[in-house]
């Protein structure tokens, strides 16, 4: 039996999933991309030897990233998604009835084409007339955008070449791009492994958004799986909907949507930099 | 390098640590015990191939598996601790002034001399003077105990010989032992990965008590991570605190007292048998 093996970061574990059949290996110009069978996820997506999605859980990871800003939002239209390439998180966008315009800003064209051949079920909203592709750095895009209610980082990990967009300068820009109501989220790792980078990511929107917290969603495979989302915003509470939830979700509710938010003592905790376990 | 490798039930997926030492191999009457050196995780215990602890991280599961029932009673006194070894539990519910007297009935003796041995902090409690330790099946004891405050199940999976802990029979064990403000909690697999059981244990328990519910903990190391404690209560609702928190605790505070408990919602789709994913 073929067998692939994860290593968490920094942490002495690995996650081993049964291989059934390898339906694609390669190496973009960016980074080795493969797509494997296994018997419980189904197909599972793996940039650099990272398990970034399965078919039968991605809707943990891409419900959380995008229904939470999205409602905490009174009415986003133009939404902004960086990386994300498999196309799950602009399909929960798209969910959204105000939305008129998601710019999709994957830098690796391949990890579209391969989602678009292996992943139908997430990619399928990629070719909706509302979203304009453009496969450049996430970076660069925000630097120059304007007039934008929601940006979301779907990003791998904040080590190789996706760290820029854990940097100060990076959020400054995305602060600028947004509107008065605008706000932005991006993935931080877990909050049970690593407490001190969800902490480091709190501290680092912080320079340059008035409003910033962190909520979490349950994800079996990504290592320490209490996983965080980490959110800045420039004026309403993202702890707060607008609006009820009226989408069809899996995961995402109303009532989810208070139980995400990491609770406010432990909360404090963590930009005191005392969560150490 | 040496590696541990522990399959997820019902799951293609396995956890591999790493070993940097054997400490302790062996066979007692019940079950293949095996104690290691991880370099993050420190020294683990491992009982028929199945990661029951870490030094490391152990106090998120005997914290919330303690002092959630604790807190809900209003001043227990008599306390049942079936299985746990370790004595983990033990040193959780001796925090407690009220307590009067621990029953602690672990049926595998080598487990308690094993953690004497190697894990000081979590046997620490074991020989207090409260304690009154039985190597005995935790079911018969209980047919024959009367007036308990609280009974807490600390026990392996719900396969193999702990089976018998997670009947109806046993439950209604559980309820005539217990005074009429009592409640019970026992160990309840992962919601993520293992729903289904979750769901069963809610609806055993419900056969012997009118109150029933489920709370869970993040724990690194137990598949899907996302774990659960059932609980069973013959008045009192466990949501609710009776007092104030004021123990030297690491993870459980009022706070989390109240996160813990799974969303309404959810709970009715999971007792519904909808919790599909």
């Amino acid at each position: 039996m073929i067998k692939f093996f994860e290593n968490a970061p920094f942490v002495a574990v690995e996650y081993g999933y049964e291989v059934e059949k390898i339906l694609y290996k390669g190496k973009s110009k960016f980074q080795e991309i493969m797509v494997f069978e296994n018997p419980y996820f189904g197909r599972m997506l793996i940039l650099d030897g990272v398990v970034q999605l399965t078919e039968r859980d991605e809707f943990f990871y891409h419900e959380m990233l995008t229904h939470v800003p999205m409602h905490a939002h009174p009415e986003p239209k133009k939404v902004v998604v960086v990386g994300g390439g498999d196309g799950g998180t602009v399909r929960e966008v798209l969910k959204h009835k105000s939305v008129e315009k998601v710019y999709f800003i994957e830098i690796d064209e391949e990890v579209i084409n391969i989602s678009k051949q292996f992943f139908p079920t997430l990619s399928c909203s990629i070719d909706d007339p509302r979203v304009e592709i453009k496969n450049m750095d996430g970076a660069e895009f925000i630097k120059k955008a304007s007039g934008i209610d929601i940006v979301i980082v779907d990003s791998t990990d904040p080590i190789g070449f996706a760290r820029s967009l854990y940097s100060e300068e990076f959020f400054k820009s995305v602060s600028n791009a947004l509107t008065d109501e605008g706000m932005c989220v991006i993935q931080s790792e877990s909050l049970l492994l690593h407490p001190d980078v969800v902490g480091e990511v709190q501290h680092t929107i912080k320079s340059a958004f008035p409003v910033v917290d962190v909520y979490t969603a349950p994800i079996a495979t990504y290592p320490g799986n209490w996983w965080t989302f980490s959110i800045g915003s420039k004026k309403l509470d993202p702890r707060q909907m607008r609006r009820k939830c009226e989408l069809d979700t899996k995961y995402y509710s109303d009532e989810i949507h208070q139980y995400a938010f990491v609770p406010k003592g432990l909360y404090e905790k963590l930009m005191q930099g005392k969560l150490k376990w």
